[in-house]
C-alpha cells in the first residue's frame, strides 16, 4: 500500500501546484486516510510539495506509526490547532490552502492565531475529493467486494421478515451479518422500514412489528476494508395490490432508465432526468422528494451528487448509487437502489441481486 | 414530552435574552433533538423569542411533523442556508447567534450570503450545550438504562472469550447484543483489543485471534432511547503475571480516587489530578497518555473535559466518564471506565459491574 499512498501524494502535489498552494491542511478522516492509511479518528495532514506530516495525539502515535510510512508524524503538543500552527511556522509555509466546508469557524479562527501573520489562508475546497472521486482499480475490488456483502445480507434478511418480527430485530440481525461478514460496521443507519414507516425515506427502526399486507424498505449498507455500499430493496409481505405493483414497476422502470444513462461523459442532471422523466409519465414524480444518487468510496456520501440540474460529468472511475423512490405518506413507500461503477465503454452494477418486488 | 421541549425552549430564551440575540442558528442534530424532539440528520432550528423554526428537506418532512409539535416546520426550497437565510429576512432576525465550532466556514459564507446585510452573526458558542450538560430526571433514568445494558453486554461478552477468537467476532457479538438488548446502535466504534493491540487506546477490531496470556480491553457503549453510555474492563486470559497485576491494581486506585474526588463544586482538573496523582505514586503516570473523562449525554462526547487543567466545576445533574488506563507499547493496556452522575450530596455510579482485573 505504502506506493499506493506515495503515487496519491504524489497527485495531491500536482494540485497543490496548480492552485500556487505551499501546502495543503487536510482535517477530514477520510482524506488522510486515502493519502496516508492513518485511521485515527483525530488529527491532521499537512501535505507541501514533496513531503506530508501527519499530526495526532498520545492516543493515536502507536497507531500511527505503525499505519502509515511514507508521512513524518509529529505528536500533538498543547491543542491541535497550536501544533498545526507552529509546523506551518518551522517550515515557513504561507500560502496554505484549507477545505472551508470541512474547517469550523472557531477552527479557523484558531489556525489564524497559532500560524500568526505568517500565513495565509487560501480557500481551495475539495482537491483530495478530486483525487478521490476516481476510484482505482483496487479500490474498485473493494467497493466490489463491500456491495456483494452487502447484497448477501440483505438476501439473508428477507427470509427473517415474518409477521410479528420487529424493525429493530431485523436492524440487530442485518447489522450482525455484516459484522460476520467481515464488515467493520454498517456504512450509515441501517433502514428497516414496514409499513406507514417505509413512506420515511430516512426512518429509523424502531420496535414496530411487521403484519401482512405490508410494504417493507431495507436500506443498508456496509464499510469492508474502509469502502463503503449501499443498496435498498422493496418487499411486500403478502400479495401485492396493483396500485403497489404498479408504484414498483415505475421505480424499477425510472432506475433502469437511470443506470442506461450512466456513462462517461454524461451529467449528472441528466442521469436524474432520466430516473425523473419515467415518473412523470406515471404521474408519480412529485413523491420523488429526493435526488437520483450519489458518489461513494471511503464514504458513503461523496462526490458527485447525481441531483437535478449537476453539470458535472462522469467519468471512468465513479461509483454512484442509483436510487429512486416513491413515498405516500400513510401507506408506505418503494425505493431500489443500486451501485454502479463507470467504465470508459460499459457500466458495471456492483450491487447484483435481483431487483423486482418481492413478495414474501 | 412535548412540555419537556416547551420548557427547554423557554430556558434557552432565557440565555438568548441574556446574550441579547434574537435568534439562534442550530445547525447540531444532538441540539435540535433536544429542543424539539426531531431526529432527521439534515436540517436547522432557529430558536427565536417564544417561537422555534424546524427546517428540513423533503425526505424528512412526514418525519419532522410526527416527532414535533412546539415548533413551526418549513420545508427547505433551495439549499439549506438558502432556506435560513429566507426565513431570517422574513422574519426581520436582526442578532442572529451561531455556534462557530458547528458552522463551516463555507457554511458561514453561504449564510451570509443568504441573509443579506440583514443579519449580523454573532459568535455564541455552547449555549445549548449549557444547557444540557444539566441533566434532568428523566434523562438520567435514561442513562441509567443505558449504563446498565452496556455492563450487560460487556458482561456476556467475557464468556465469548476463548483462544482463538477474533477481535471481529467479539465485536458482532458486542453490537448484536446492543440491538437486541434494545440500543439504535453502539454509542461509538466498538474497542476490542487483544494482546499488544491492547496497547493502542483507540484501538479498531481486526481479524487477530486471541491467544493465552494476552490482555483484552473491551471498550464498549450504546445508545438506547438517544442517550450514550460508555464502559471499559480489562481482561488476562490465564493467570496474570505480577507486573500486569501491578498495573491494574494502579488504574484501579486511580480510578477509585477520581471517583472519589467527583462531587458538586469540584473541578474538572481536580478530578483528573486526583487519578494522575495515584499514577505519579506507581511511577505509571507516563503511560497515561490521555485525559480522565468527558460527559456524557445525548453524545458520547460532550461537555465538560475531564482534564488535566481544567477549571469548570462539576454541578448536579453532570454525567461523565472516568476512565484512566496505562498503555505499555509493545505489551499491552490498561483502562478502566465507569459513568458518573453528580448529585447535590452524593456520586451515583452508573455502570455498576465489578471492576476488578478478570482472569479468564
Amino acid at each position: 500500500m505504502s506506493a499506493t499512498f506515495k503515487i496519491r501524494l504524489k497527485a495531491l502535489d500536482q494540485l497543490l501546484h496548480e492552485a500556487r498552494l505551499n501546502a495543503l491542511l487536510i482535517t477530514h478522516p477520510a482524506n488522510w486516510y486515502y493519502l496516508t492509511g492513518f485511521t485515527g479518528e483525530s488529527g491532521a495532514l499537512i501535505a507541501s510539495k514533496g513531503s506530508a506530516t501527519l499530526i495526532s495525539d498520545g492516543r493515536f502515535t502507536t497507531q500511527a506509526r505503525e499505519e502509515t510510512s511514507s508521512v513524518r508524524y509529529v505528536e500533538q503538543k498543547g491543542s491541535l490547532m497550536e501544533s498545526i500552527g507552529r509546523l506551518l511556522r518551522e517550515k515557513s509555509l504561507r500560502r496554505v490552502g484549507f477545505d472551508p466546508s470541512q474547517i469550523s469557524v472557531a477552527q479557523l479562527r484558531s489556525l489564524r492565531k497559532a500560524a500568526r501573520v505568517h500565513t495565509e489562508w487560501i480557500s481551495a475546497p475539495g482537491l483530495v475529493e478530486a483525487l478521490r472521486i476516481r476510484k482505482e482499480p483496487a479500490e474498485l475490488a473493494r467497493m466490489r467486494r463491500a456491495a456483494k456483502l452487502a447484497g448477501d445480507v440483505l438476501t439473508g434478511a428477507l427470509k427473517l421478515l415474518k409477521p410479528g418480527v420487529t424493525e429493530n430485530e431485523i436492524a440487530a440481525e442485518i447489522e450482525y451479518q455484516m459484522r460476520r461478514g467481515g464488515a467493520s460496521g454498517p456504512a450509515f443507519e441501517t433502514i428497516v422500514a414496514f409499513g406507514e414507516r417505509a413512506a420515511l425515506p430516512h426512518a429509523r427502526p424502531t420496535a414496530k412489528r411487521l403484519r401482512k399486507n405490508e410494504l417493507v424498505v431495507l436500506d443498508l449498507g456496509v464499510i469492508l476494508a474502509h469502502y463503503c455500499s449501499d443498496i435498498t430493496r422493496t418487499v411486500y409481505v403478502g400479495r401485492a395490490p396493483a396500485r403497489v405493483k404498479q408504484w414498483h414497476k415505475a421505480v424499477q422502470e425510472a432506475q433502469t432508465a437511470a443506470i442506461a444513462a450512466v456513462g462517461a461523459g454524461v451529467s449528472c442532471g441528466d442521469v436524474d432526468a432520466a430516473a425523473r422523466q419515467i415518473l412523470v409519465g406515471y404521474k408519480l414524480d412529485r413523491y420523488f422528494t429526493h435526488s437520483t444518487g450519489h458518489g461513494l468510496g471511503l464514504e458513503v456520501h461523496e462526490a458527485p451528487r447525481v441531483a437535478r440540474g449537476q453539470t458535472a460529468r462522469l467519468e471512468s472511475g465513479f461509483v454512484v448509487t442509483i436510487e429512486p423512490g416513491v413515498y405516500m405518506a400513510g401507506v408506505g413507500g418503494i425505493r431500489i437502489e443500486d451501485d454502479v461503477a463507470v467504465h470508459t465503454d460499459k457500466t458495471e452494477i456492483l450491487t447484483r441481486i435481483p431487483r423486482d418486488l418481492i413478495e414474501l
